[in-house]
Parts: structure tokens; C-alpha cells; sequence
């Protein structure tokens, strides 16, 4: 019998256990569809790394295994992505040389980096920090980035030179080498991304037209890169394209992935930390989006705290075996769960048709143009540009549209790194500056009723000697000044105010610096003569304040709620309410 | 007539108009004190800053005039003060060399980097950032930094040589030079010393039992250090203790504030811009809280954004005329205060008072020890060290309590720049850790109201087909995944539920990540058989709801109060209250 305990630490171990047949032939049928799919996004994603294009593979073998052994998602497929490719670019292009041995030796420092903050992490349920992460700005990111990526693959497709890590630099770069286009590598790119943007759009319905059922009509779909991948080669291969200037693949050695060790000096793990906090931070949140996006329409669940785990361990696999870091990827996951896989057995079988892959096939795509993978890119990434989130949040509220935009335009015009890291701290910055300015109510009986609301907003019931007020925030040291300034200001402008009563129901917490303006404003509406009342104090708050002499000191009660307030201290209301509802009756 | 804006912007146009004989008079006396406090004060303060003396008489005439200008507490009293000195002798300790005339010049850089700081950010009005300074951890910083400052001061008192801007670091130096102890200088600081802590505590009870009236009485006090200071002064003269080596404050320039450019070195400017920003907060934070306080105390107010402005020209005055970063002290203050003053002409008269003691009484202090004047900052700080701040959050809140111990930790031992940075950026982050995990209570009626509270802690009306949530925080992007699981598990654990109502009083905000969690919640329930319903949402947040299409496409109804939706989905409840109640009636 194995402990619960380590079988919440390793999955395998639980849905090991009741694997069968069914499964196994699920399982097995996803992931050749899988495989087929992944061999040219990881050799197109390593490039876009500025890595060789084997790592794209080896970076889709050991991490795969991994994570099925220690991750919760049944269908997530992890290996290289996009963005974190582009991030991985950008880290390590500030760091070495791209194209030499200490750039690819420096990505699996990275990878190892990352893996380990993942895994602390998850040791230390650290998974919440990922939702200081809002939609709007993961949306915003996730489309900059997009763009970044598609404009940093239009060099392979114009066959040019260029670089940077920003729009800018990026279509700079590229203007200034407009002269050396090469017309081959032009027709062959833009020849596989007019085929690649038609299969995505216009093959499935052909497809029906002729007669094609939707399952076999999808898989045909889905292999469209693969085809294209097949017939650029046999271009290239025919007319020797090479010698014409368009740059291909060229040897791949044939070979599972190499146990490596990652490069440990401190120097680079210092430089690289930054850059792999973020990496991590992303390629979690990402991940965890797809994975629970894809579990809650099978109605499992995943656990943040083992995911972290899971991705962890395969980033630190994916850093030993000649990798890169990896995250559970969106596209090669929806094929996955659309494939039918059942377990993550079905990743570990696909692992296994990638290592025959790098095994035995990489002498075919010695002729494979890197245009066409630049190609896959482009059309992959425009894909995930998405600008609605900006109308969107743009009507709906104008503070998650600065976050969105801020991301945006950081993303394209400074980097990713400096994208993410303003999108998340705007976004905080932005929260806290809401809950400095709490909107505050004053407060009135509904009629026929036992509810009080805004006395701007509905025909209620007051009485002049008492001012009901309605703090919406949580009190604490941002704005419990805010609080005293409005109390005074309120009493000070009507004379025969005898009562305050504050109502709670949206205090949800009150810290010490909080309490001290409370007690403040006791004193001071005490020595104008006012006596100040609270009203509908939760749990956790009473809790807290029980824990001081601030309810003996009060001037005023504490009421269970605003009506019982007001029948205390304006029983005048109440009687009226009361002589009404009587009349109503009879 | 003077346009009311620019009123607003130079507060003296305001109060100058009704300036009369009796302000003038009271406002003259108020000076005359705070000027015979101020001259060893300002010494004092400058020799810790590690400036020479004249810097502190400097520092202190121009400013105040200019926040008599520009300053809206009538009160305040502008100058060095202990923690701003101790902060500018740790950044400039990190960049220039102590003694030089670089770092006397680097000192007006500070201030005038300072003054920049404090002006934009009233001119841009965001007087409010200081609210992120919490009071326990405001509290704990000057516990932390009094304790720092009377450590540092001990070499003065001991006569020997020591160095550092930690706790560890300063303690460390003194023991090691501990065989250099002067004698003569021991002898003449300890006795400094126990005299002025006898005239803080047993003085003006004396003097009372001695039959003075309770003013002279205590005027007479708050001249204790002047009197401390003329005394060991005299008896450094009359036994030529310098030639014995007692350290003494020696020639001082005969001059009015002399007009300097600071140093505006690119790299300079660069080095000191952090530390000026937190010396910045630091000192705005701990003026407007005295002044907030005094004007409180005569029922008068003050302007945050302008107070900026105020303190910004202060500190920019100080960098052209030898004086370094100045703010509101609370010690001065108070005693201007109590002095009587009525204007802030009090401050320029003081100001005048300095001018005068700068220009003829500087060779009188040629022989005033150093001692004395480290044993008058002993005995000032010593006053503000409060440990009582550690019980009170221990006992109300640890999460405040963390905040404190980790700013008062931080601050001895590793320096108050960073001392006061982890405590804000720990207070920040335990309120978005508070708010990421948001109370949620599920609810029920109160018998006999219409009151809906806590099912574990109130004795209350439910019925199995309807669950009330109360989310007892505002909904955003951090806590909107919470949210989902909250429901998700509720919902699974029970079959019989067709509502759920989200009861919203407690929920302040909505942003476009909660609402995506809101939607995501609204379709998986539908596919569940199960509606989902709002109650008691806020006029603000049903605002926003309604630019979208969510209230059209949610399962359910939106309520005005949570008892209109037990009326409406839960009829055999309300109508069990109705008939208890005709029984009681009749």
C-alpha cells in the first residue's frame, strides 16, 4: 500500500493504478496525432529560442516523461511554447553569444534555474502567486507577444538578416537589410504560409465538401504543418534551393537526447535569475490556464501546488537532456484532449515517437527550409493576437485597460521581460489605488423593508440626528485616513447630528492602523458630542476587535444589524414603518 | 483681489491678510523658545548626519521660511531631524567620503533631489502614497532608527572612533576600539546625559514642588539642553579639556546661510535618487502625521498635496543655502505648539532667531563638547524607542506583527533604507495575500429579521435548495480563482441545490478577471441544472456589471436585498417567519 501522501506527491502512482486496455489504445492513438504535430513546432519553437533544432526536440522528450510521472492535468502536453521560446531568446541574448556553445549550454542553466523555482514553489503551495497574474494582462501579454514573435520570424521568411528583442529594433533591423532579400526563400516562405493560413481556415470545410467525416477531417487538419514541412523539403531537395541561398535545417545528429550537465557558474545563474523567475512565472500561468481550462470540461480538477511540482521536474529534465524551459503548451494540449488521450500516459507515449524521431528521421529534414518553419510560427502565434481584450476592458473599466495597454505597448516597445513585470505590478498598483479611495455610501431605510441603501441612489428613509455611513473597502493602513477625513467632514457640515453609525458589511478586515482611526474618530465625535455605532461587523472582524478594549471604549453599540440600529436610535422610523405596514394590512 | 487658486497654492496669502498685534506677540514669543531649543538641536542633528555644525543652524532658516510660505499647518516646525539625519548619513555615507567637502556637497544634492521629489509629488497631488506607510510600521521604524541613533551617537560619549549604519556594524566598532576610551570625555557625556534625562523626568516636578508656575515651569525644561550646553562648554574652557581629548565642536563660520550650488553631477544625482525618495516618503510621512495631529488639536486642517509643496520648497531651499534634507519635527512642534505660536510667521521670526545665532553666537560654542551634543540626541530618541508596538499587533494581528518585527529587525540590522522598504513592501504584500484568499461565509436568515448572517456562527433559516455565499471581499484578479473553487466544491458536495445566491454586500469591486470567473461560474452551474443569482450588489459595481451583457446571459435574478431573494426562491421560509410573527402578535 502506498502512502496518500506520496501519491499526492506523484500521480502516476493513483491513475497508474487503474490503467487499462481502453486507455492504452486512447492514449496511443493521441499520441501519434500528437507527435506528428509536435515534430515540426519543436524544431520550429528551438529556433525561435535561437537554439539548434534538435533541443526543440529533446526538450519535448524528457519533460513530457516527467511530467506525466508528477503533474495533475490528464492532457497537458508540455514542451517548448512560443512565448516562452521568445523569453528564453531574450534572456539569454543578454547574456552570451547566440549560435555558440555557451548560448545552448547557457539555456539549459535556465531551464534548471526555472525548474527549481518551480519546484520551490510548489513545495511551498506557492501556486496562489500566480493570479496576481490578472486575465487582461495574461490576454494583453500573450497578444504582444505574438506580434513580437511573428515579426522576429519574417527574417527567415524574407531571408535577411536582423535582431532585437522590441518591434522597434526588430523592424529596424529588418528595413535596413530590405536590400539583401533573397527571392527564393521569399517564394518558399510565403508559398508555405499561404498554405498553412489556408489549412487552418479553408482545408476543414474542403474537407466536408468532399465528403470527409469530422474526426478524420480534424487529424488531416492538424497534420497540414507536417505537410507542408514534407513538400518544402522535397522543393528545396530538388532544386537544391541551398545553393540559391535559402537556408535549410542542415545535419541534425541523429541521436536520443544527450545527458548533459548544465553550465553552474554563479555569474550566470545571477544574470539568468531574474529572467528565469519570470519565464517560470509565465510558463506556470499559461500552463495552469490550459490545463484547467481542459479539466473542467472533463470535470476533473487540478491542483496549482503539485502542477508547479510537475512542471518543475520537467523543466529540470528538460535542462539535463539538452532542453530549453518548457511549459504546458496550448495548442499541442487541445490536440492532445481533442485526440481523445486519457492519461498522462498518452504524453510519455508520445515522448517515445519523438525520441524515434530524433533517432532515425532527422536525415530527412536536412533540406527542410527554415522559411516554412518560420512559417508554422507566424501562423501559429498570429493565431493568439487578440486585440479585443483592449475594446473590452476599454468598456468595462478603464483601470484594467491601462493595465492591458501598459503591457501591450511595454511588451512590443521594451521586451517581454519588461512587459510582464509592468503588466503585473500596474495592475497591482492600481488595486491598492482603489482600496485607498473607498467609495462610501450614506446610507437610508428601503421602505417595506429591512435593507438600507445609498441615499443617492434610492428613496429611503432618514432621520436628521443620524448619519448612517457605509464604508465599501476592507479598512487598513491605505486608507484608514481617508476614513477620518470623511467622518469629520460629514458631522462637521450638519448640526444636529447625535449619531454616527458606521455600517460594516463591506469592512472585511481592519488593521491595527485602521483601529487606532477608529478610535480617533470615537474620541474626537466624542468630544463634539456624537456618539459613534457600528452595525453589521462580520465574524472575523468582531473576532479581532474583541482582542482590544476599543468596544468598552466606544461612545456607542455594536448592532447585529443596520435595522436593529436604527431601532435603537431612530425608533420614530421604525414606528412610521411599522404604523404603515399595519395600515397596509388591514 | 488674489485669484483663489494661487491663495491655495502660497498659503501665506491667506492667513497673511488678517495677520494682527496679538498673533504677532504670541507668534514672537513661540519663536524666542524654539529658537534657544533649536540652536544645540540643530548641531546636534547635523554632527549625526556627519556634516559639520553649521550645516544644522543652516538647514534650519531658510526652510522654514519658505514652508512658512508655502506650508498649510499653522504649527509645524521645519528643520533636521533625527531619523532624516541618520537616513542621509547612510546614502551619502554610500557614496562619498565622510569629512570631505564632496560630501557636503553631496548633502545639498540629497536635499535639493529630495525638495524635486516632494514637489512633484504635489504637484501632481499624490500626497496619498504616504498611506502605504502603515502606522505599526512607521512605528517600528522609529523605534528601530531611535535605538540606531543612540548607538551611533556612543562613540561621542566614549570618545573613540567608530563607524557603521547597522546595529551589528557600529556595536562591532565600538568594542573593537574600545581601549581608546577618553576619560575626561566619558565623564563629561555621562554627566551630560544624566542631566538631561533628570530634566526630562524630574525637573519640572521640581520646579513645581519649588512653587513655579506650570508655563515657566515648563520653559525652563525645554531649556534644559542649552543649559546642559552652556555648562560642559564652560568647563571645557575653564580646564582646556580639548587638550585632554575631549572632542569639541571648535571654529564654527561667523555667517548667514551662504548661498551654494549643489552638486548636479549626472552620476551623483543618479546614486542618491532611491535614498532621496525614501528620505523623502520617510520625512513626509512623519510631518504631516505632527501636523495632522496639531491642527487636529484646534480643530483646524491641513492640505497633504500642499504640505508636499510645502516641504518640497523647503528642502529645495535648504540645497542652495548649506543646509541638507529637512522635514517636520515632531519634538520642535510640539513645543512651537505649546509655545503658543498662531502663524506660521512663527517660524519665520524663529528663523530670524537662527539667522542672528549663526551670525554672533558661533565662537561661543568653539568649546562645546561633541559629547553634549550626541548625549542631547541620546536623550531626544531614546523618547520615541516604543517596543509597546510589538505586544499591541502581536496581540491584535500577526500579520501586522510581522510587518513591525520585520521593519524593525531590517532596520537595525541591515540599514533604515532597506529597513523601511521591506516594511512597506511587507505590509503591501500581506494585504494581497489577505485579499487573494477572501473569507467566504455561506448565510441564512436570523429569525425574526431580515437579516442574513454567518450559518456557523448565528442560529439561522436555511433551505436545502438554495445556497447563500457571502464573498467577504471585493472580487478581483487575484481572488477571482478562489471564487471558482469556492463554488464549484459547495455546489458538488450537496445534490439537492437548484440556486445559489451570491450575496454581494462585501464585494466593493469587480474587474474584468472576476467577471470572467463570474461567467465561467454562470455556464458551468446552467450545465449543472443549477441558477445562479446576485443579491445586494453595490451601486458602483452593478454599474459596471451593466456596460456588459452578464445580467442578460446570468441563469438567475440579481436582488436587491438578500431577503427579496429568500422572498423569491425560498417562499416557505418567508412565509414560516410571517406566520411566527402574526403568532407573536397576537
Amino acid at each position: 500500500m502506498i502512502p496518500s501522501k506520496l501519491r499526492r506527491l506523484v500521480p502516476v502512482l493513483e491513475w497508474g493504478r487503474t490503467y487499462n486496455k481502453t486507455m492504452l489504445m486512447d492514449d496511443g492513438i493521441a499520441a501519434v496525432i500528437v507527435t506528428i504535430m509536435l515534430i515540426p513546432q519543436s524544431l520550429a519553437y528551438a529556433l525561435l529560442a535561437g537554439l539548434p533544432p534538435e533541443a526543440g526536440l529533446y526538450a519535448s522528450i524528457a519533460p513530457i516523461v516527467l511530467y506525466a510521472i508528477f503533474g495533475t492535468s490528464r492532457v497537458l502536453a508540455v514542451g517548448p511554447v512560443a512565448v516562452v521560446s521568445l523569453m528564453t531568446a531574450a534572456a539569454l541574448g543578454q547574456v552570451v553569444q547566440s549560435g555558440t556553445a555557451d548560448y545552448i549550454s547557457a539555456a539549459l542553466t535556465l531551464a534548471l534555474i526555472s525548474g527549481g523555482i518551480l519546484l520551490v514553489m510548489g513545495l511551498f503551495k506557492l501556486g496562489f502567486l500566480a493570479n496576481f497574474l490578472s486575465h487582461p494582462v495574461i490576454a494583453g501579454f500573450i497578444t504582444a507577444s505574438g506580434i513580437l514573435i511573428a515579426a522576429s520570424q519574417l527574417k527567415h521568411v524574407l531571408g535577411v538578416d536582423a535582431h532585437g528583442h522590441t518591434l522597434w529594433e526588430v523592424l529596424l533591423s529588418l528595413a535596413s537589410n530590405m536590400g539583401a532579400v533573397n527571392f527564393y526563400t521569399v517564394a518558399v516562405g510565403s508559398g508555405a504560409l499561404l498554405a498553412l493560413f489556408w489549412m487552418r481556415t479553408g482545408l476543414k470545410p474542403a474537407l466536408f465538401r468532399l465528403g470527409f467525416g469530422a474526426t478524420l477531417a480534424g487529424n488531416i487538419t492538424k497534420a497540414g504543418p507536417v505537410f507542408a514541412v514534407f513538400m518544402t523539403t522535397l522543393l528545396a531537395y530538388l532544386f537544391k534551393l541551398d545553393d540559391k541561398g535559402v537556408q535549410i535545417v542542415g545535419h541534425v545528429p541523429q541521436s536520443l537526447p544527450p545527458l548533459v550537465m548544465p553550465n553552474l557558474n554563479f555569474g550566470l545563474i545571477e544574470a539568468l535569475f531574474m529572467p528565469a523567475l519570470l519565464i517560470s512565472v509565465v510558463g506556470f500561468v499559461e500552463s495552469v490556464s490550459v490545463a484547467q481550462t481542459l479539466a473542467a470540461k472533463r470535470r476533473q480538477r487540478i491542483d496549482p501546488d503539485q502542477e508547479l511540482i510537475g512542471l518543475g521536474a520537467a523543466n529540470i529534465g528538460a535542462a539535463f537532456t539538452g532542453g530549453y524551459p518548457v511549459t504546458g503548451g496550448f495548442a499541442r494540449s487541445v490536440v492532445n484532449f481533442d485526440a481523445g488521450a486519457r492519461t498522462p500516459a498518452a504524453g510519455a507515449y508520445t515522448a517515445m515517437g519523438l525520441a524515434f524521431a530524433a533517432l532515425f528521421l532527422t536525415p530527412l529534414i536536412f533540406y527542410l527550409p527554415k522559411a516554412t518553419l518560420a512559417a508554422t510560427i507566424i501562423v501559429a502565434v498570429l493565431s493568439l493576437v487578440d486585440f479585443s481584450i483592449l475594446k473590452k476592458t476599454w468598456n468595462y473599466s478603464k483601470k484594467d485597460f491601462s493595465a492591458v495597454a501598459a503591457t501591450i505597448l511595454v511588451t512590443l516597445f521594451f521586451g517581454v521581460e519588461l512587459g510582464i513585470s509592468v503588466g503585473v505590478i500596474t495592475s497591482i498598483v492600481l488595486f491598492f489605488f482603489k482600496t485607498s479611495r473607498p467609495h462610501v455610501a450614506e446610507v437610508g431605510l428601503v421602505s417595506g423593508t429591512e435593507h438600507f441603501r445609498n441615499i443617492n441612489r434610492h428613496k429611503v428613509l432618514t432621520v436628521e440626528s443620524l448619519v448612517s455611513i457605509r464604508i465599501d473597502e476592507s479598512l487598513y493602513f491605505a486608507n484608514a485616513r481617508v476614513l477620518e477625513d470623511t467622518i469629520y467632514n460629514r458631522v462637521a457640515k450638519d448640526q444636529p447630528i447625535k449619531h454616527v453609525v458606521l455600517m460594516c458589511s463591506a469592512v472585511n478586515a481592519l488593521d491595527l492602523s485602521a483601529l487606532e482611526s477608529l478610535e480617533a474618530i470615537n474620541l474626537r465625535l466624542k468630544d463634539m458630542g456624537v456618539l459613534l455605532h457600528l452595525s453589521e461587523v462580520k465574524g472575523p472582524v468582531m473576532d479581532r476587535l474583541q482582542r482590544t478594549d476599543f468596544v468598552e471604549h466606544l461612545t456607542g453599540g455594536v448592532f447585529l444589524s443596520q435595522y436593529q440600529a436604527y431601532e435603537a436610535l431612530a425608533p420614530e422610523i421604525i414606528e412610521g414603518e411599522k404604523a404603515r405596514r399595519t395600515l397596509l394590512a388591514s
